[in-house]
């Protein structure tokens, strides 16, 4: 099969790779729809090493089973599905309380970029589409796609940071996760949404989504802005999408006292501020990680599949699989906000 | 007035001062009747630099009113109260939110270990025990005096924990606050009880404020132990009690994937891990701050009252006033876990 490679900055390759196979009783082999490449995919853009071999790219997908281990229950070949970029088995007790992405038998898929993928503990793991591919129109296959990562992200993010009726929500950063996080915040009934995002064309999309107030000030600036917006006392939640060092100060800037910040922007950075003059002194909650998106699919599905939550709208260019270079090289470079692969 | 007044590592002197008097309309002057030395007096008793003028020490205490400013209402000259170890106004939006040690208005008490303490918003600060002083047995003076600071600080990491029925709460730190975490843990319900900690006679308080077990190792060892008594998942909810880096990576050790760290002692450091491979990656909530006591008075005051709540057993030696600088010492060298002062 075909398949997305990456051998250094820069440098993403598709080329002929083995067919996946089962290799366990609980894998499945899934043939790609959709996939897609993730703000998460240009870290190693910048700064993998260079290799010889080759890394297989990709971690969000939808598709169609063609293959089952014997042990796999609850899906049949042909089925459609929506694979969260997790696997996770969903009977320990991690993932019975809703925390998947730590589940002692799961992993990150790393290989989705790919006309095919395997797939272990599918039981645990695939979501079926209930229309199958014939019964659902193509339209729905973006929003479909973000079921996989990218706004479930989002939504762990507002989930995290206890977004609710009444509540001041701030998104740090524009990209599709702080966008997603926009439209989540909406979802869960926050009254003012302030998304901080310099990107006119990203922050009108956010404003479709929900977002009351734009602010494209960043750092002591931003910061004063926020306060500004909220009467001085700063955000109830702090929802931070980016994952860099000057996120996470501006948000204890802006959270008031008592308030989350919750982070979904894998942390680029190890050790951070924690102490009195940061989060303990105004009894910040810092919260997030890793999106179990598999704890929230059923949830939102049925939504998606009506056509009244569009999370596919982050989708703003389409590539082929043969075109994924050119796909990274756009996102890397802002041309494209995320881009679609259809396979 | 008699005074406790610290002058440099060590060196606390009892002596004259001026009373306090009214200087604002809101505020009030109650005369002590109980205060104490609190383990955050260690801090600078270990590393206070040396001065000519000396600081005015302590910031727990219960007493009766002496003096209203012309603006302070529900209270009247004669009350016994408890005064929280921050004043704050009671009524902006942080404090309604319960967030009281936030308090525009606000600020921390450090002139407590005194005959008499001028108290800022004491309409706001003070809270009133119903029978006043000639009709609350003196029997219960410590456990009223815990709610000035101690046993609602530990109060706070559990709450700020979210510990509730059927959850594991894993306490590190067996001085005063860590012993009414226990206390507090068991109060909300908390099934599993472990306390950290290797001076037996705390643990043994610890054992009949309902720790269901005590861990005396540290480090990697104390870490094995705590995934041992969970069945390998680590505990629902930390609560750490100390404020040095050691117990903060225990806590993060000792966690399970999407549970929560609280902390309510005070963090000797400004950064800690909190990346990937601390809190991120295993979805942590680090949580907690500067208890603030007065969102808690009221709840618990009426089993205090009753006798069913008996938080004051963490006192193990009285002292005078006059004695205040042996408490000091004989607290440092672990001689007394908490010392009461009557005044």
């Amino acid at each position: 099969m075909r398949a997305a490679f990456m051998y250094g900055p820069g440098d993403v390759r598709i080329q002929d790779t083995p067919d996946p196979t089962i290799q366990e009783a609980t894998d499945a082999v899934v043939r790609v729809v959709r996939t897609c490449v993730c703000g998460s995919d240009l870290h190693p853009y910048h700064s993998m090493p260079a290799s010889e071999e080759g890394t297989p790219m990709g971690h969000e997908f939808i598709g169609v089973v063609e293959e089952l281990g014997s042990e796999v229950s609850g899906l049949a070949e042909g089925d459609f599905v929506i694979s969260p970029f997790a696997y996770s088995d969903g009977t320990c007790e991690v993932c019975r309380a809703g925390f998947h992405t730590a589940c002692p038998n799961g992993g990150f898929f790393s290989a989705a970029q790919a006309e095919a993928v395997r797939v272990p503990q599918a039981a645990g793991t695939l979501v079926k589409v209930p229309g199958g591919l014939a019964g659902t129109d193509e339209s729905l296959y973006p929003s479909l796609l973000t079921l996989s990562d990218v706004f479930l992200t989002g939504y762990h993010a507002a989930v995290m940071g206890k977004v609710e009726a009444g509540k001041t929500v701030t998104v740090i950063g524009d990209g599709a996760v702080g966008l997603s996080a926009v439209l989540s915040a909406k979802r869960l009934g926050a009254e003012q949404i302030i998304l901080m995002g310099r990107h006119t064309s990203r922050t009108d999309l956010g404003r479709e989504f929900g977002a009351t107030d734009v602010v494209a000030e960043r750092g002591e600036e931003g910061i004063a802005k926020v306060l500004d917006l909220t009467g001085g006392w700063g955000s109830h939640v702090v929802l931070e999408a980016v994952g860099h060092m000057p996120a996470y100060e501006q948000a204890y800037g802006i959270v008031r006292a008592g308030g989350v910040i919750s982070r979904v922007g894998v942390p680029q950075y190890e050790d951070a501020p924690v102490g009195f003059g940061s989060l303990f002194g105004k009894n910040i909650t810092l919260t997030g990680g890793p999106a179990p998106v598999r704890a929230y699919v059923d949830d939102v599905l049925p939504d998606v599949l009506a056509g009244t939550l569009n999370p596919g709208k982050v989708f703003d260019r389409t590539y082929t699989l043969e075109d994924v270079p050119t796909a990274y090289q756009a996102m890397d470079d802002r041309k494209t906000l995320k881009a679609l692969v259809t396979v």
